[in-house]
This record gives C-alpha cells, sequence and structure tokens, in this order.
C-alpha cells in the first residue's frame, strides 16, 4: 500500500450561482485543483454528487465534467452515498492511489441546489433516507433531524441555547474565508431568538443548502517529493455504513457508523483524539456537530455540546471545529462538502488559511455523513 | 497488482417486476451472489444505478442495499455512469482488489423502471445525455440513436433490414436462460414488417427497458485458488470516456471510447480480437451491436452488420454475442446491464449456461456504454 498526499486543492465560492450550472462549477474547481498541483491531467477523475438527476436533470456527470474540463477521454465516474458522496468519491480515489492502480486521481465535489431549492429541501434531500418507508409518510431531513436534537435535549436535560456556541463559531470562523457563503457574525442571543424551522431546530442552526464544487489531486507522496511539492499526507481513509432509517438504529444518538469511521481511522493513522488539532465535522445541523464531537471520541456522550460552551472548539481551543466556517457558515452544496472539508485542512495544513488559521496545526481530521450517519467516511491528514 | 477471479454470481430474472422495489431485487441478486461464492459477506458493495433518484424516489443505495442484505455496516456505495453504471461498479470492484485494497468485493447492478415507463424513456435516459443542450431541446435517447442508424444506413448504402439477424439471433439465444424477459423467437420477416418507433430505428431493433439486478464477487485469483473454487479471471478491466453529444464528437460512428476501450482491454490482456471465444456487447439497439462489433476490433468500419448477415455472431460463428439473449432479449435494466453481461459470461466460462452454451468457450469480453458511448468500460474474462 502506498503513502497518498493531496498535492493540489481548488474550489469555488460557496453560494447561490443563478448565472452558472452544475457542470461550470465542477470545471471551475477541476481545473484549480489541476492548476494548484501543477499538472494538466490525472490517470482518473471522480465526482461526488447527490442531485444532479433530480434538480439539473443531467446524470454521467464522470464523462461530462472530464470532457468540459478539457480532459476528453479520460477515466471518469461519479461516485453517490447521499450528502457524503464527496467524502466517499475522496476516500475512492485514495484506495486507486494507495492501490497503485493509479498514479494521479483528480476528485471533484459539486452541487447546484439553490435554483429549486422547495424541491432540494422537500424532495431531494429524503432520496438519501429510505423513500418507501419515510419520505413516503412526510418524513423531511430537517424533521428527522430536529428528532434526533429532541432525543438528545431530553436525555441530558439540556435547552437550544446550548448549542449557540456552534454557529457563532462558524460564523466567526467564515469572516476570513473568501469562499464562504455566510461571513457575518451572529451573536449567542440572535440565535437564542431565531425563528423555529421545525422544533427544536432553529433558523441559525441548520447550515445554507448551496451551489459550489472543489477538488483536490491526490498522487502518491514519493511523487509529490520528486515533483517537489509540499504535500499532504493522507493518514487515514475510512468508510462505514448503518440503516439508513434512525428508528432502525439500536441508538440513534450514537451514530454508530461515524464512530466506527472514526474509530478505524486512529487505527489506521496510529492516533488517538488527542494528536488531532483540527477537525472538519459534519455540522449540516448544530445537533450533528454536537454529535460527531463525541462519535470522533473529542467528547464523551452527551458532552459534545459542553465543547462549545467551553470554547474548546474555537480558534485557539482544544479542538477547533468548522475552522473556515464549516457547513454552517462556508455553506452545504450536500454532495461537494466532503470535498470542501478536504480542501480547507489542506489549507490549514499548509499554512494557508489566513487568517483563520490554526497555528502550528499539523494533523487535522475530516468526517463526511450521508442520511444523518448511514453512510460515513472519515480522512486524517498531517503535512 | 493482483490477479483477480470472480467466484460468485446472482441474478433476478429481468421483466417488469410490479410487485417489488429497486432494494428488494439488488438484495436478491446480491444474497444469490454471495451463496454462490460460499461467502456470507465481503469487504465492500459497489452499487451500479442510474435511475433510482428520478424514477424510485431513493439515491443512497450503498448503505441500503447493504443493510437490507443483512450485511449492516459494510463499506458500500453507489456508482453511476448512466448504462453504463453496473460495468463501472465492477471496474472499480476490480480496481480495489487488483490494487490489494480489499479482498473481497461485492458488486450489484440495479434498475427498476417499470412502474414508470414514460417518466423513464423520455426523461430519466436522456440525464446521459447532454441535459442543457439536447435534452432541453427534446431529443430523447430512443431519436438520438436513431440519427446514429441513419448515418450508417447512409455511409454504407444499407437498408433497415440488413439489420436483422441482431434481435433475430438475441431471441434465439434467450429462449433457454430462465432469467431473459423475452424467450419467444422472432423472424426476419416480422423484423421487415415491425412497427417504426423512430425511423429507421423499429420496435425490434430496440431493447426493453426493465427492472432486474445482477451480482458478483470477485476475490483474488490466489484466494479463489485456496478456497478451491472454479473463478473466472478478469484479464482486463478498462473505462475510457468521450463528449456526451454525439454532436461534439469528431466522428460519432467511430465510438472513440468504445474502440480505445477495447484496444487497452486487448493490450492489458495481452490477447487480440481473434482470441475471443464469445462477446457480450451493448446491443441496446441493432445499431449498437454493428457498431460495437466495429469498434471492438471484430470486424472493419461498416462491416459489422455483415456479421449479422453471415451467421458469425449465431452460437456456432465466429464471434458468438448476446448467447444468453442480450440488451435485446434478456431486456435491458441499464444500471444492471454491465453486471448482467459479467454474469452470462461466467455462466459461459463455467460450462454452465445450459443450452445456450457456446462450446469451449474459454475467452469472452464484456463492453459496456454510457450515453451511447460516452462512458465505455471493456473487461476480458478467462476460464
Amino acid at each position: 500500500m502506498r503513502d497518498v498526499s493531496i498535492i493540489g486543492v481548488g474550489q469555488t465560492k460557496v453560494g447561490e450561482h443563478w448565472d452558472r450550472g452544475l457542470a461550470d462549477l465542477a470545471v471551475e474547481a477541476t481545473l484549480a485543483g489541476l492548476d494548484d498541483a501543477g499538472l494538466d491531467n490525472a490517470d482518473i477523475l471522480y465526482v461526488g454528487n447527490m442531485l444532479g438527476g433530480v434538480l439539473s436533470g443531467q446524470e454521467h456527470l464522470g464523462a461530462l465534467i472530464a470532457d468540459l474540463a478539457g480532459l476528453r477521454g479520460m477515466p471518469a465516474l461519479r461516485v453517490e452515498a447521499a450528502d457524503a458522496s464527496g467524502g466517499v468519491a475522496l476516500h475512492q480515489a485514495y484506495q486507486a492511489v494507495a492501490g497503485g492502480m493509479v498514479d494521479t486521481a483528480l476528485v471533484v465535489g459539486v452541487e447546484k441546489m439553490t435554483d429549486r431549492l422547495p424541491q432540494a429541501t422537500e424532495e431531494g434531500l429524503m432520496l438519501a433516507g429510505l423513500g418507501d418507508y419515510e419520505a413516503a409518510q412526510g418524513v423531511t431531513y430537517v424533521s428527522q433531524t430536529a428528532m434526533l436534537m429532541q432525543r438528545y435535549l431530553h436525555e441530558h436535560s439540556l435547552e437550544v441555547g446550548d448549542f449557540a456556541q456552534f454557529p457563532v463559531n462558524a460564523h466567526r470562523n467564515a469572516a476570513a474565508n473568501p469562499f464562504a457563503m455566510y461571513r457575518n457574525q451572529i451573536s449567542e442571543k440572535a440565535y437564542r431568538q431565531a425563528k423555529m424551522i421545525a422544533s427544536p431546530i432553529n433558523l441559525l442552526d441548520g447550515a445554507p443548502w448551496a451551489d459550489g464544487a472543489a477538488a483536490v489531486v491526490l498522487v502518491p507522496t514519493e511523487q509529490a517529493q520528486a515533483m517537489g511539492r509540499q504535500g499532504i499526507r493522507i493518514l487515514a481513509s475510512t468508510l462505514v455504513t448503518d440503516a439508513l432509517s434512525l428508528t432502525e438504529r439500536d441508538d440513534p444518538l450514537a451514530l454508530a457508523a461515524a464512530r466506527a469511521s472514526a474509530q478505524r481511522a486512529y487505527q489506521q493513522a496510529g492516533l488517538t483524539p488527542g494528536d488531532i488539532h483540527l477537525a472538519e465535522l459534519h455540522d449540516a445541523f448544530s445537533i450533528l456537530a454536537a454529535l460527531t464531537l463525541e462519535a470522533c471520541g473529542f467528547a464523551a456522550r452527551g458532552q459534545g455540546v459542553k465543547l462549545g460552551q467551553a470554547g474548546d472548539i474555537a480558534r485557539a481551543g482544544r479542538i477547533p471545529i468548522a475552522t473556515l466556517g464549516g457547513f454552517k457558515a462556508r455553506g452545504n452544496p450536500v454532495g461537494a462538502s466532503g470535498v470542501y472539508q478536504a480542501v480547507e485542512i489542506v489549507q490549514q495544513l499548509r499554512g494557508a488559511a489566513g487568517q483563520s488559521q490554526i497555528p502550528a496545526a499539523r494533523v487535522g481530521l475530516a468526517q463526511n455523513l450521508g442520511g444523518n450517519g448511514a453512510t460515513a467516511v472519515t480522512h486524517i491528514f498531517m503535512n
């Protein structure tokens, strides 16, 4: 098994790109990633995307994006695992390079949601859940996550306001990220007064659905060194699944797949949670920030929310998260978000995160979930 | 790079499964494949599927099918490349085992189309084409293929009747295949009198859209031998892409990706077209049977149709195709068809194809296309 490094990253601004299509965004990120890597092609292209078919009337994104990026003919395919599509595409690319089947792998995550937001949120996102038994009953992705949060509040005798620091921290960190969707600051008071969306989830709990694309370029670490590039090594890449339906899980708050994926990643990397300098977690909702902090071993059960209250998740804290805004403030173009996480960790480990820089960051963890944890993919990176 | 073999295959009958859902079909094939391999699990599951999101309201098939098959937790993902989804899923599984990243890979291709046939044929299949420039203008998959056939008739001064042997041969070979959708025989006369669908394509030119699932299990050849299993070796697995739009291709009849994919497969296997004993090609339409015979090196340009007329494609001919019915008579559950091809070649190379058996078959080729050849994946198998 070969050691693998990321030598190039690219991204579009996350936001409402009404003037540009799904493929346009992917091509911009792809070319930026190749340019950053100093390459003009790759051996294979993995496209992470969830909703191109239902929202843009376009599947077959592998061949399409390869062609529009000027790389007609290259091996290319789309990988889908709901909102974990980007992270799983990266996992597949890692496997192809680590196994020696290709020498250069390009990954682009892309999503285009804002043209058709009602359809995206009401129908699109429930394609991640159990269609016949959940979506058919009217359950939406937000209402499902609200049930998780309600259960957490109940089990641990908390109130909604206890979650305030997750969005506050995310917005604070996004301020200096030119690619983030929301760079405004929000106060704890604003969070406490925010409109209820799906009780107990309020307007400032949820990440904004967005358009965007992000890309990374992987090569064997030896090749990166031979090219004289400062690669960021991938120490671990793990993929685990779980039941799609929350009701089928023994303990919905445990996020069993997220936990197993993190544990295997620590084992693969020979590290423990204490060795991680920053983490990009799946903070699509505040409750998921708390639950993934627990699943990744940064906090005991029910204590994830306390890391926010204690300032541990802040830039100077013990385990900084959402360091360039996270899902909440960078924005959540679902199938792309897992690749944005990798791009941002590379920025941090290169020391190129500007005013969002985590000082002396050497080891970063990214975890991307699909369908509230039915798919979980974890990566650990080191500079 | 490790030598890889298929040690298990499974399939559902292809047809109109109105009483069963997408996941039900996938689970049946998956469990049959594992059972045939003598295994009760695998290291990873690749799901090939094109239209689950738009037709069944269900994406995230990796985690879902793993769970419903009793394999909750296993690494699993969906691979999509339009109607080449099944073949590309197999290609990815091959790479994972050959590269040593996993020891047992499960591939299931699945599609459920007949519940919503008008939507499947008018909108669904054009998700494989260029949405903004083709589908938006009213081009359908069938009309696009009709343009290919018209051009072929024009360039080579042929008439529609010259294609008769492709469907006649396919139906003849399907007669003894219990999993085939159409086991009735058709005559050359019936073909010549068939209703025109999208001139020059008639009713008997096109494969029926269908429901179905097929699965294969891959392990390193050494492991197959250690288990005392008669594995079928995968000698080559290649993936190439092209422009989605026919108008963007220099020569639409050349099927450049299909040609390059086949050439690389021969190179990888150290074989030539003359070494192939049977081929499962992408005969979704008669014209594609002719064009892929040419792209795979079995006939010169414009001569593919002559292989049909001369009987070369028949069971006792020089290069038998559609040996268990092909797309035309076995049926075409699009994202599953690439895996059905592999299953059928394994049946032939095991000598287990019953009355459809090609005598002394030792080397088989399968080629699966997406979007009229914008994605092409070729496999060569040997017993």
